[in-house]
């Protein structure tokens, strides 16, 4: 058995294009010899958001505090506290903080995950003239 | 993409033998077809406690509220918010809740758990004549 809390897991930044203001924690992984799937716990700062971008494999999302959106395709989706994902394989997506706290959520992957490739989809629009 | 919140997801008592006080709701599962993993949410009233015992598939938690400790083998280990613990195949393991409100956590599991022994550990001394 491995008990820890969160707190003491290394923070790191995202460093994938399309990331801004985000960070992970690999709560349980490789390094734990977790045998199916990896925990990660991110935290996405007040404006900041991940890559909207797809993938061969699954996430199982648990939102802990905060408030955003998810981008579900092209469609936006209000996120809090409790909220539930099923983010199904090939599923275009992307986490956005639109509130003024950290918007903090659990997100579990299969370990096959590991070395697939991930598609980040460009965001036209979304950089406006100055 | 599936999203919804837990408190949407229906709750049931855990009948199994030696749990007590128990609830568990299944935020992600077969019904979601999800490929290769699991999400419970237990509640565990003050005073209550899940069974101790062990089963040969491994057991991701990150505990949501609450206070308590897990039997790890015969060592107690204190829980609280934010506390990961990873139960390996064949780890004797229980949750007690020893503080005054509910002991929340996630508890995920591989699919392949399906329908796999669970051998419940007697408690000798636990029950004191009256």
């Amino acid at each position: 058995m491995r008990l820890k809390n969160h707190i003491e897991v290394p923070s790191a930044d995202v460093t994938m294009e399309g990331a801004a203001g985000c960070k992970v924690r690999w709560l349980i992984g490789e390094r734990d010899d977790a045998p199916n799937f990896a925990m990660r716990e991110f935290e996405v700062a007040p404006g900041g958001h991940t890559p909207k971008h797809f993938h061969d494999y699954e996430h199982e999302i648990y939102v802990l505090g905060g408030t955003g959106v998810i981008v579900d395709g092209s469609e936006e989706r209000p996120l809090a506290a409790g909220d539930v994902v099923l983010v199904a394989p090939n599923d275009v997506h992307q986490f956005r903080n639109t509130g003024s706290e950290t918007l903090r959520f659990l997100c579990l992957i299969p370990n096959s995950a590991a070395g697939r490739n991930v598609t980040v989809v460009p965001e036209c629009g979304l950089e406006r003239e100055a």
